[in-house]
């Protein structure tokens, strides 16, 4: 490590830090309050800093809204396994354990609720066409959906698709099977799980492995 | 007409025509601000009229979100057809025609973008412990699963329920998937056709009509 490294360092590993603790309360804001219910001044004072401080790390509202979506990309995901509440189609899968990928996803989130809440409160308030998340939610659908219809792609090629299922509305309805159900789990976890929801849609559109034929 | 009855209904008109407005404002501030991001001042200052004024008629924010929940019950859905964003299971209904049922209610949804941004806002944001609107969308949630179990309840004891499908699983699966795609349509419009949704789904869940039998 050179003198330059060492001395840059410091300072950059407590802005990080700052910048880390800012995103992490307005998240929990957010996700309780949405956007619009949550002021700059609120999450400065939950982090402890005032919002003057805090504008010198964000310089806006809607660029503190934006970490927050890009937090796991950001933090790496490590703080919350799955963190990605719909679990992000691997590139270039070959559809083998797609479905149980998504159903042990599913599982996961079980242990975020407090992201999952963020993410419905969000989606649903950026809908409206000035909301600064719009483009975000709106890249995010595109790209999940675009990633089954891929996936089911796939399994159509390989025989495993039931007949007469369409990839495109098999893919926008396992993310709104997926979110809609995940809603209805954050209201009563006691009786509802997601996995087991998701799992009988894909047993629903996924033919069995043809007989002689073993699953890698 | 008594003359009681004369007297009562002129000021009674006006405080129902007055309260309509309010839940109307509300509504709309509501479905693209949430709830938290509305103030009662917004409303009323949309409304025309004074916050105390606005207090006149309803005494808390609480009271004033209850009132745009139970907004189709109380003005009859006449304003807006389908006001119910997912369809009430027709009581003691035979199930006959319950899948166009519902494919016919999504359909109608189409026309009331607002009112399903409202729904979706809001249910998201009332999952916290702490939110006025909780116990409305935890009673929704269970009237609905209720009622769409016993209509696939009622299908299976037709024999038209395919193999293996669990009519709980069934219900909780078919608000979801509903709730998921109205909020994928809310974005993207032109390509999500929420009511081809719906029936792919039915089709996969509901069998055939056995060879021979008419459906009534």
């Amino acid at each position: 490590m050179s003198d330059t490294e060492t001395r840059r360092r410091g300072p950059y590993a407590k802005t990080a830090e700052r910048r880390r603790q800012i995103v992490e309360e307005a998240y929990r804001l957010f996700a309780t309050r949405g956007y619009h219910g949550s002021s700059l001044r609120d999450v400065a004072a939950a982090a402890g800093m005032s919002q003057s401080n805090l504008l010198h790390h964000f310089g806006s509202k809607e660029e503190l809204l934006l970490a927050v979506l890009e937090r796991r990309d950001e933090f790496g995901g490590t703080r919350e396994p799955g963190a990605e509440p719909l679990g992000t189609p691997v590139p270039g899968a070959t559809s083998d354990g797609f479905d149980e990928h998504i159903v042990a996803q599913a599982r996961l989130n079980e242990s975020i609720p407090g992201l999952i809440a963020l993410y419905s409160v969000l989606s649903a308030e950026s809908t409206t066409v000035d909301h600064p998340g719009r483009d975000y939610f709106l890249r995010r659908y595109d790209r999940l959906r675009t990633g089954y219809e891929g996936e089911f792609e796939a399994l159509r090629r390989q025989g495993r698709l039931r007949q007469g299922v369409d990839p495109a509305i098999a893919a926008a309805s396992v993310i709104a099977l997926w979110e809609g159900i995940q809603l209805q789990w954050l209201y009563t976890p006691d009786i509802i799980d997601a996995g087991a929801v998701l799992r009988a849609y894909l047993d629903l559109v996924i033919a069995e492995t043809p007989k002689g034929v073993r699953r890698s």
